[in-house]
């Protein structure tokens, strides 16, 4: 009866924002993924163009339920 | 005469950012301490539903100056 | 032939958001180093003023290439 | 409307298990703050008497509600 | 002929013990994964309910070994 | 029966030295907390004027028993 | 449009040493997921036999782009 | 006058809990170390057979006191 | 408007205290950097002769502010 | 008359071993610094084609001695 | 009748390679310790010379098992 | 004809300094060890008593290098 739950980890990427590019990885994770239930971020990061910011590249720890059989 | 500072550990949320989440943290916590002087980030997470982010779940360690008597 | 890269630490600020600190970090980097390349948070802090947030202090990890000679 | 939490450091003992010390620490937090809602384990360390486990010393962080008012 | 390994994070729960949501997650993750041959804890935390604990949460990484082909 | 401990954290300064600063913090967090029985150090900071240091800034995690009622 | 990534954690091993125990995890892993892209070293370990390393047993998180539909 | 430790690391199994697993260590130890004082939980791991829990393996850091000469 | 800050690593020696290893740390990166703001203890070492501190080794971050054009 | 050392990052690659990586990012290094003494390997990641190592890719910090004027 | 290890640290070197410095500090720990079971990389560093790598520095957890008496 | 290098952790004590606590320590495994090399202060702790620094209590890693035979 007790929940498990499985964490995978997953990098998102938004040209805009930290939290464009944590939806971006939850959205994309949401397609393949039921019952996603929270993220941790564990890396922020970004890659540089022209000295500005390119994009920014958030690593995400994804917890998501197990289904019950 | 030297300063002293006291460090309290707070967790704000929020729907939209994790600025949003920081600030009602802090916000929260100057209703009942003084002298609030600075933060550090120590963990920034949240929760999913629908395959969306549902809110900003960020954890604060803030800093406050003890009143001289 | 192998490309080198070195690594500086910058601390950016910014009154109204964390990405506005690491772009005023990175645009302030670019005027004096070529080649910028990638970035790494490694720190998020602020400071308080008056219950709010006065301003945020983002240090980066920024990495850039060496030139060949 | 959001929630905002506050997480405190409690150090629970116990001789026979660390599920017990960590059930001390919980009931002793709880007869002074309210709205209990979480806990981590930060560090498990211990005493040793004639060779053998004195008592077991869990420390957590609890994390509570603050009262809306 | 040299072994490879695959870690994957799992989360279980117990209302007991720690060493109970250590054994349901395994469990768990013996129904779709074969040869497992690890586990390190990486997180114990839990919720609260009435100034108790209401159930013991445990991260563990669960290495299994790729079946040669 | 059995002992539990809170710890909170407060940070020290002094123009002289880490000790002072450690001892600053103590005397100050004695004045309000009873049974004071552990610290530990977590960060040893400071502030520079004029190419010298202008005090340092300590952090400790303090630890006091509660007491029994 | 945005890049999204998934990260996996493999184990490789080798006799001989570090870099083919990385080439070995990345080679395995290569049959079953498509686009790596990097990784990254996250642990060293080894086994011993009769005073020498029987095996060299590294570590890997692998990062692979996810496919646009 | 002044008190002396040294810190060693022990790693305890047991098939049945995390406790025993320490308690073996402990008591290991003291078969040829004297004063035996304080110990410390750095790593809980296990090995996995037949998808249930095999054995825990708890790496313990153990402080004892250098005898007075 | 904005400031930001360059944080550079330097480490300092002393014979006879930390203290006076952190101030000659600071001391010569004064002679070649301006504005320097403050500095955080990341590592204390040092290196022993005859059974006895030969020099204290300590290394600083040390932030100090980019001069405004 | 103390000894003071700087601190740099410096991040080489090759395409065929780590060592490799190391040699390439300490020989650009010693281009530019004078009194390179120690190095401390502080990152080990790289990059994949084609189911291969592409090339390693290290992060140094390397240390080294300020002239004496 | 449970195994009980034993963990000790090594530091070995070399001027050719990481591999070497590992396996120098496994011959050597192996001359005096019975029963040497597994190691773990805890740091990479070494020393330069003339702007080359003058030998590389590899600290070593190793663990060895109690013999049973 | 490689150096190797043993590490041990000693914890010495002190009323008065941290240096002092540290020389103690080095001093008392002179006594037992030989060619004492170097040392790293990993943790800085203390005892209370009446609301003053009881002693400080300060865990070194201390390397020595083995004994060509």
């Amino acid at each position: 009866m007790a929940n498990v739950y499985s964490v995978t980890k997953i990098v998102g990427t938004s040209e805009t924002s930290i939290e464009k590019a944590i939806e971006t990885a939850i959205e994309t994770a949401s397609k393949t993924l039921k019952n996603l239930d929270w993220f941790e971020v564990v890396e922020t990061r970004g890659f540089i163009k022209g000295g500005k910011v390119a994009y920014y590249q958030v690593s995400l720890e994804i917890g998501f339920r197990y289904e019950k059989a």
